[in-house]
């Protein structure tokens, strides 16, 4: 049975109240529920992180080797600027998939700058919550 | 039952043959086949269309507009320059979602450059053939 | 009688449907009519072309050369990247009026770079279907 | 019968004597001679003012409030820095149309940045004398 | 009793008829009265000068030197090109704040480029018709 | 009675010490107590909060919501890269005053590049310790 | 004996006619002449193509792999932005050779820019016709 | 006997005020009477304009189309950002030594853009009064 | 005996798992084996930090104010963005050492971006865990 | 018979030594040999001279003038920002082919900015040693 | 009596043949004659100095420190990007004059960037051999 | 027993002489003796080269290829923009170690652009002449 962690980044807590006609209305509890129903189904492991602290999610990101088998993570905005993300991913070396919600390329310019997609093995932006659902699916080669 | 038109844009005729180490093995026709299987499960009707002109991918687009209810396109190349695919879909302004095989986003710096993919609903990069799988479990909102 | 070679460029086959609040709701068969109407006015005959491939009108262009004595062309998005229509339009060496229905410098950043125009004797942008009857009487100098 | 006032820019004055290889042989008094009668022809009202000084333009502008229908302005080399004619544009709100003798967009790279335009109904550039005159034709939809 | 000068640059002659939804309803003589009253209050001589004309601004402040203790300037557009501007307060040597009614780093691209500003004591930007109030409290340290 | 909190970013905890040239003499301390001073006049309630920790400030943006009724921040050196606390302050959506000690624009060309202003309703920059009782008396619309 | 395909992009049909100051006046048909008597010398079979179109081009270099042994190509406008045939390239992996009948680092700044010239063995540029027939000597190793 | 205009643009009306460690304790009039005893000497009759406001500039350049030999202009900050005095230099055609006082590439990036200096036969820089007198001489070929 | 803090930054935890290819073999601690040695032979005290968490390393660097005699600073991909770490170095004072591990300019480009060196006395990049020691030995003039 | 001078610049007396998986096992003895035999086949005589000094490879473009009838250059990495050698080429106005061994646009970006390659006939990159056997052979017009 | 070393950079030596149209039709010598009798005007004394080499012209800018008085310099095509010729004027902290035959800013894009201008007292350029005349009456103030 | 060739690049024959408020009062014997006594110590052989010249630091470095076990190099300004050095340091694959006496990331933006770093082993700066003796510890691994 494999094991995932499922990190979310800044102002993802906020989620539900933030600017919602963007991020839609579910709040991260129920996005973390829609994602434990389809793990359930593709008989995998989760377990979720929430940090606003980039050198937080670094130390989160650290906490999964040796002990899971692949990392979802959606860097929020830390997604545009945060060479230490991208290093902490390169570091461990386990299969990641990046998740964001909207689609960062139908918005503002500086949302155009991917600084730590690089280091994942894939990118899934725009689908809402189901981001995270495709990402799970996505995330390891049968 | 839903129609889903997926186009295939330059180069990705020769999939398979084309830098297997970036691209994999599969060609074109190994993945429309899994693709099919898929379609099948969710009941949704696809139907293919590759070129690898700009302007009849602008054509294959138009041909949506009342036929089909979504669009998955993989633009190759013209995804960092095309603004003409870039007007098709908003011209079209069907649900689409962009598909990468590879990461871009790992990739020269010259394919981080994303032209197409904010006229779409959502991107999915980096997952291999089963970038197209997931971007039809995404394309239509329950 | 002169003789003028009315190019439509990627998307304006879609004008009527495409972003209406942008680009209105005329077709291309509307605006067509238009010139007409004014062509017999100013005893000029004209020839319509559209495509949405750029080779295509590249070519269409070339076939410009000994028969005929101007050209207008909205070249759409191409305006803002093809090189090979700004040197198809040098090789020709035909006064040319360059089109474009909205006012391309006050839309997206991407839209003010302009490509194709300087090949051209003029450019007028943001009039509507008017935009192709004020080049009608601008092309020729009397 | 609609008002229109005509505004000239930096230089403008100069025509005629201004490199005549660029800007043609015409004096400011000869193209506003020939806007006269258009301007007959199509029952409109006209009234001309030129100024080298950029306020004393955002002044015009303000001026054509309440008291003219539309603009016709040809910002000279304003064109290419001025905010505050842009500005003044927005301000007043009325249909504008910007008017070039030559054609920016063939001439040296700084030129090619529009700063004005993006406040103007429309643009006509490069087509001499005759620019003023399409741009008296456009300015108002029928 | 100090003396302060009150520089209004190009457009804010239109406040109350320019684009109210981000400047506000109220006229720059509504405004005046608000920073006279302020001023009494304060125990400081107010006056005011407004002008479209960059030059026009360069000799109102050259006019403060040895006549005034201190300036409030709006450089309205200017503040983003006006290198003159910021000469004329560098030669003056008077504390300066400048005052923008809008929050100009909320606004176009082009708005955040602040020329004019390094030649001032501080900047007050987005508050209204206050933005002038908190200038006139803040430019002299007690 | 309205509700403010206070947020200072990273290294205003050392005023003081931090070049007082620059900075000035006052410590975060003394400046506090000018600010309760100031908000007892208006009838304000103030708390404070520092971080040093670029995410701790998201979190005590975050924990604003439903508690107070603005927020009045100093972002120090965050202010020119931090997208997580420009989307922090619209996740919350309350009027929110950005506070700079000495002028940034009248310093280093990186201190220029305002990231996190936009989120705000305004900016106050250059006024000393003078800057936080302007923005306390800014924050609010009578 | 060796076979290689010659492939001609966007406006090199129009050499004779198209700025004959630049281009020469021999036509295409001219140096393809040339080329095969070269050819013969050499021992070498070759084949020519010619199209306006981007796509086509990109079909054409797919054609000659396992049928050619090497690729000759003067991509005309299309080396400076097209990606689809740098990629067309790379995936064919045959020895190519990019050829230019003018030299392009002695003409306008966007000639500059080589897109598709890193997808060869090498470049020759600013030979007139003569650039095929060295194209044509350089492009096998012995 | 020739004929040379002296023209001053924005701030050096302040001359011997202005950031004296700059510019130098001379006033705008000590330097007059130094170019008025060098012109003596030369036999060169020279008149003297200053004025804050750039379209002023343009008109004093006019000015001098057929009833001067030459222009002498140090256009202070609009040396940096005006293409209308480029424009109007252009437009006179006469011979042109742009000057200025202190040495603009030993001072602040922004003064390195020379925008009008093109226009000139020449410029001299940073040899602060006898700038002028250097112009003088160089003005016209023996 | 002088004291000296050795603060690292994102990800050197890692060091030994984290790309050894890299970063080489050694873990942190067998790093701060080699510097405690060294200390010794040169009689300074050392005390070692570690943090993921840029404005805990702020908070570090806060620490040693009036605590320590200087800084060696390892601030791993924050060097390339923390204008908090740069502001924080300038605030105390202290002689400071930056070091790296790897040679960052012969590495990925936006690894070039020194942004918190300019706040050290040098810059020691490249010798492995013996840039630690190098710096030990440069921190203080004898 | 014609004379050309054949000159190499920078590192390329290294040649063999220097990274032979990019520049090939050849020495630059080899290659003059290779050349001279080709010299004699085209009867043209041919003299070679290397310097890793720029402004030596200055002077021996200038011994040139007057005594040969053209020039075969490897500019080594001065190609990339030599403008003395531009010059230089400029100056003498001989018929010049620049050479390199490797295809510059398949390496680093900094070999992309070609800036002696506008001062020559045209340019040959990618073909190892046979480059300059086909500069030879492009040289002169028949 | 004053001391003045005048340096001329590379292609100088090359003056008179070297493109006349831009450079005139002097030789260096004709020009070293009008600098010497000149010199003996002012009681200068003079000695000559001319390399195409970099590194001897900062040689020979060394040698002036304790010998000369002041330096004229015409850096040529070095002014553009030698670091190393700036540094040399910086290190002997003599006055210096650059020195341009034609008006650099009138040229090519390129030569609009000044490395080495802002290291002298100021900058002569465009007018022909007299600049180094009006240089030598400049160096000095009296 | 070691081999190590130091280079010093160009004006830093001039230390001691040279902005001593940057560069130090040590004159390049003074550091050499330094280097010397140093060397001994380690048991390494060294032996000094100066030159102003780019090509003559070339010819040293290749004259280290099988001469030298390793190189420390001062390329002086030549660091910033000389691909010719680093290309030479990439030919001779020898390890090297670059250095600068000052900090150069805390000086003026055009000493941050690091050309020739990425071919040395590592790069040390801002010790002053100590950043030589570290060098010298750091260049070989034991």
């Amino acid at each position: 049975m494999k094991k995932v962690l499922v990190i979310n980044g800044p102002n993802l807590n906020m989620l539900g109240v933030r600017e919602p006609e963007i991020y839609g209305k579910m709040t991260l509890e129920d996005i973390n529920s829609l994602i434990l129903k389809k793990a359930e189904e593709l008989n995998i492991q989760v377990k979720f992180y929430q940090s606003n602290i980039e050198g937080e999610i670094v130390n989160s990101i650290h906490s999964a080797y040796n002990n899971f088998d692949g990392i979802i993570i959606n860097p929020g905005a830390y997604s545009h600027y945060s060479g230490a993300i991208y290093d902490a991913l390169k570091a461990v070396g386990l299969p990641c998939a990046e998740v964001h919600i909207s689609n960062v390329f139908a918005r503002e310019e500086h949302r155009h700058n991917m600084v730590t997609a690089g280091a994942s093995k894939g990118v899934i932006s725009g689908f809402g919550a189901k981001s995270y659902i495709l990402a799970l699916e996505g995330l390891f080669d049968e």
